[in-house]
């Protein structure tokens, strides 16, 4: 298996930011600068569909994780987006979901379809990525790992947390039930999940499926009236505040 | 109209408690001991059904309220509740919601016909509690107002910031829509609503229903696992925070 090679490094407003590639998959680990002689636990993330790992909504949210809780933030870039080369695959989907939009049919069936094929790439890179961010001394082999990602970042990580156990905390949302409800049921760890009561993709009947979908004992929904890129900023607060609450340090 | 009389005064952990009565209505003003030169906001507060002015709850989320954001929270004892007394009619409804809960029957009609009964009481109340309280001088006529109550806080709640432009921020939950769905749809302020997944006694129809009435731009809804009386603890202080971004001081 690949291993992980940092290849740039800078620090700011508290936050150490190395990016560092996994064989082909580039990715970004953000760290606190002060206090890493212990271990500290770790939140993987996941960006959104046509972002990168480096998107500021990416930043943000770890600025918040890593300045809020000492936590570290790791995120790889999804297949055929940010750093990586689309395929044709990538193109042919693309163009779908622009020729959709454009003719006003929904986008849900080709974001749906799409994603879930990303997924099936991405869920080893992120299990790969765990593995070798776990060989590193401030994080540890038996440290606490969370998983955050919205949009396509939960069509990544609802299989993923499915089947990696290492992960003990999730906060998903704003995604369709047709693919990942089934393995939802599968996933009974803490989750916190996003949605908009006025989405104009997602109805709230599908969004309220994969809610219910969870086995989680422990499971919070928040809804936040508007329209589907209109999520508050706060529910990124509330987030943090969930991890805080769910990942201990090691001590 | 009465006026409103201090009776008793102690305080704790950073906390003012003064207890008063405004005619035959008995209640208790809440406000932080340090900073009181200036006015700061108040968050009016309605007690559970069997419950009263200070019972943990309410004096927990008081807590919260004055210690973390400085604000000023009064409660009031519901009618046939706390130290009032019960008339002929609230025993009869009591007798009635033990008979339904013995015999296995839904509680929900009771408790809504109930609930709207004390509500059409305590509205007035309510009103005339805020009158008094907005002369004084850390308090103040124009300084912001929120709302706060969970059960049949929200059943007095609803109707009381349907009529009452004073309060411009309010936290509700746990009731039905049979009685207030049409006083929510005239209410427009930024409103936090929490309903449980797993409510023994209100369907997720019923709370969703309540919550999609409000007429409010800005409106959230937090969901969370577990039967009506499990609201998890965290929602006190997102109620906090909540107050926090949406009552601002009066310079």
């Amino acid at each position: 298996m690949y291993s992980l090679q940092f290849t740039a490094e800078s620090s700011s407003n508290g936050m150490l930011q190395r990016e560092f590639t996994m064989g082909d998959v580039p990715g970004v680990l953000w760290s606190p600068t002060a206090g890493v002689a212990g271990r500290a636990p770790l939140v993987l993330m996941a960006h959104g569909g046509g972002n990168h790992k480096k998107h500021p909504a990416m930043a943000g949210r770890a600025q918040r994780v890593v300045t809020g809780c000492g936590f570290h933030v790791a995120v790889i870039d999804a297949p055929g987006h940010g750093d990586r080369p689309r395929s044709a695959h990538d193109e042919e989907e693309i163009a779908e979901l622009y020729r959709a939009r454009a003719a006003g049919e929904p986008e849900g069936p080709v974001v749906v379809r799409y994603n879930d094929h990303l997924a099936q790439l991405a869920v080893p890179e992120y299990r790969a990525t765990l593995d070798a961010l776990q060989e590193l001394p401030e994080i540890g082999a038996d440290g606490p790992v969370g998983f955050w990602g919205i949009n396509m970042g939960t069509a990544i990580g609802v299989p993923l947390v499915a089947i990696e156990p290492r992960i003990t905390a999730a906060v998903f949302g704003q995604h369709w039930p047709d693919v990942l409800a089934e393995k939802a049921k599968r996933i009974s760890i803490p989750v916190e999940f996003a949605m908009q009561w006025d989405d104009e993709h997602i109805s709230r009947e599908e969004s309220l499926a994969l809610f219910d979908a969870f086995a989680s004992k422990e499971k919070s929904l928040h809804v936040n009236s508007g329209r589907h890129k209109e999520l508050p900023r706060f529910e990124a607060d509330s987030a943090v505040r969930f991890f805080a609450r769910h990942l201990r340090a090691v001590p």
